[in-house]
């Protein structure tokens, strides 16, 4: 048989098959038509279950060959045992590719081995492409694909964003991103599961080319075919970033990953020398993750140097913004003189001015004022790469809101990258968010925005002809 | 003159004179009046100023020499070059205490620091103790006092808390914390500004000796008189713990201190080697700050052991766990064959069980169940010290809602302590809030939960005879 690499039967399908669809709320047969009815699929749904008639107003049929219409791809949940019947009967119709969300496969031992080898050469066989099993699903925004087990926030609700797309094994990854920055959004998301068929390098292979993405984030605990992998990653890291987060840095973690995917998780050192060949950076935690997707998201431009200008209210916090620079081989700009001398003109003649610029040394300097002219000094300075501002965004202090003043600034287009950290309520997160989706990233920590940059400015050389 | 070594003129005053009072929102001298009132200050308030009658409906008198009261509190905001004056006429007042607000001493050169020299010689010459100059003030809940040159959420609106105070150099740390968590609140807060008098050798004596106090986070640039300050906190961590945010660990982070407040930092490494003698817990940054402040004065009760179980939705999830687990010197639990028993028994005949343990193997398993089992088989298990959950909170996943099940234990008194971390929406963050305030707390990453075990671990360490 054919192999179709189309991956567009799973990212854009025409016609879906949910089989073990459910009219039971809370049912994984139910979540999954309802996932898809609640993004208003636009393709044509047929839900399969040979004891039911109908669910959420829509007409079940009793086996995927009853169905009077080709079927691009198969959804199915349905106990393990079964999945190689279901596979038959799909091959039966022609299905094109099938996304087995079932799990007791590979992941619990050798009866599940058997089991999964018998349904990849069903697949084989006949030409099907699998995602899983052990898989909660694809999501493709814009096609108004919501193609999951599990409840997840509509594509409605959810922004397209800058194109940053998911490979992962496990979709707690970008349903944490989801739900930390349904703002900042994503076009495409897939959870690998046991990777039967279907691995990371199909996708890379596919979102490399997808000019939609332009950010991959890459969850990984096992990486198939480390050749192609690492061939694939370094074609794509020329023109976009690929972040990746790996288990298995330890003993413990290799041990963890072993046991509830019986994969092996290989050396580490290994994996992060080859990241790095290859320029894919590495984050550590969750936090780092979404950090660096939103820096290489969103920061716009990316710093062409590593010398910071911070602009701060605090100098105790600016301190640690320095220590941060050292930390993350960054530095604390060397401020030319015409910055000084115009800086000098907004600030009491007391004031000391260098670099972190502490604008609030007299609670009398108008907080806007000197912030607009101070960045715009910046911007100006041959001497700085980038600007680092420690602020109060809280309905509580007014004279300290610069949104309109960065919002102005981001929609004549920034000079030079700007980040934020600071102190903020429910208004000013509001406004960090706004500020993010225009190239003003924001951060919970000043460390973490300088870390931030740190890897803006490591892309930005891997860019550099 | 007698130097009173009482600082309640600060923490209670009966009266507070606010020398430099404003009628015009947004300057400093109507923020500080406006602070008092909004918070409700149970004592007597005269704001000073010859030029105006009144400010927020109060009788504004021309000088402090012309209030027919004592007054325990003068809070200064002028003109730098004014305050020797003002302190002459508070000493001919017989005032106690001082906040001297204004900026412009010693942070900014020899002119400064021969102002603020003057000002000192005046206070101890008659007896008057010194928050600042250069500082924002003075919080103590308690006593309905915000002291502040800076909009501050009202009292009302702020938690006590479980006792944390903050001794700082600069507002920006507890304001972090503030914003960060209103519900966990706060008890008592002073911004030390350029600490003439008062440093925080004299606040952590205070609040050492405080009841009302049972953590305290110091932020530090430098230490005045080092071997009284390891006395103090070395006797004030065998009952409450101390965590330190210090600045200045880099050559950048010296300087950046240097310049900004005049003084220097002193070697880090001492520092650290120091902290740790005298068992003060040190964190890097803002993120780390408020997660051990929040462990150390929440988590409930400490672990006694490093063998934490790990329950998860995700393997993959779990994974980092296991990694930050040795990354911290915490162990991986190895359960008794009772708790592998028991959770066999709530999952499918194929699924896995070994820690981490996941939960979520099938989609039939009603999790609320399945955790409610597991803790308490984990509870019951000597092999476990501590317990992690990562889960999903959000509207959207009513079937992995525990926070029932959690709030119920809570209620109970938890065996054994209890981090969280995973997906959450608004909903899920709100319950995140009611369970740290209920000993079971909360982390942004799988990585800080368990690094903040780790310091909890330490601190039991450190605590055990």
């Amino acid at each position: 048989m054919n192999k179709p690499d189309n991956l567009n039967y799973l990212l854009c399908p025409r016609s879906i098959a949910v089989i073990g669809a459910s009219s039971t709320p809370g049912r994984v047969g139910y979540t999954i038509v309802n996932n898809l009815v609640q993004s208003h699929y636009p393709g044509r749904l047929y839900p399969i279950n040979p004891n039911i008639r109908e669910t959420l107003g829509i007409r079940v049929y009793p086996s995927i060959t009853a169905v009077p219409d080709d079927i691009d791809l198969a959804m199915i949940a349905v106990q393990p045992k079964s999945v190689p019947d279901i596979m038959k009967r799909c091959a039966t119709k022609k299905v094109k590719a099938a996304i087995i969300h079932s799990a007791g496969f590979s992941e619990v031992g050798e009866e599940g081995k058997r089991l999964e080898s018998e349904i990849l050469k069903i697949a084989q066989e006949n030409g099907i492409r699998i995602i899983g099993p052990n898989t909660q699903g694809i999501v493709n925004t814009a096609a108004n694909l919501l193609a999951l087990s599990l409840n997840f926030p509509t594509v409605k609700s959810l922004s397209r964003g800058r194109g940053i797309a998911f490979i992962c094994q496990t979709g707690y990854f970008y349903w944490d991103w989801v739900f930390r920055h349904p703002e900042l959004g994503l076009t495409k998301a897939v959870d690998l599961g046991n990777m039967s068929d279907l691995n990371h390098n199909d996708f890379l292979q596919n979102f490399g080319d997808d000019p939609e993405t332009r950010v991959i984030a890459l969850q990984i605990e096992e990486v198939h075919d480390g050749t192609r992998f690492l061939a694939l990653a370094g074609g794509i890291t020329k023109t976009k970033p690929i972040i990746a987060l790996k288990a298995g840095r330890t003993q413990s973690g290799v041990r963890a990953i072993a046991s509830h995917s019986g994969s092996l998780a290989g050396n580490d050192t290994v994996y992060d020398t080859a990241f790095k060949q290859v320029g894919i950076i590495r984050a550590h935690d969750m936090d780092e993750l979404v950090d660096f997707i939103k820096t290489l998201s969103y920061l716009s431009p990316l710093p062409s140097g590593n010398r910071v200008a911070i602009i701060t209210f605090s100098g105790a916090a600016a301190a640690l913004a320095a220590d941060a620079c050292e930390e993350y081989s960054m530095q604390v700009a060397q401020l030319s003189q015409s910055t000084i001398k115009r800086i000098r003109e907004i600030l009491p003649a007391w004031a000391t001015i260098s670099n972190p610029i502490d604008l609030f040394q007299s609670p009398e300097v108008d907080q806007k004022m000197a912030h607009a002219v101070a960045i715009e000094a910046l911007f100006a300075d041959p001497n700085v790469d980038a600007i680092m501002i420690i602020t109060l965004m809280t309905a509580l202090h007014e004279p300290f809101d610069i949104f309109d003043i960065l919002m102005a600034l981001a929609k004549q287009g920034l000079g030079k990258p700007i980040v934020i950290s600071g102190v903020r309520d429910e208004m000013g997160s509001k406004q960090w968010s706004i500020l993010e989706a225009n190239g003003i990233t924001t951060y919970s920590s000043i460390r973490r925005a300088i870390k931030s940059l740190a890897i803006a400015y490591s892309r930005y050389r891997y860019l550099k002809p």
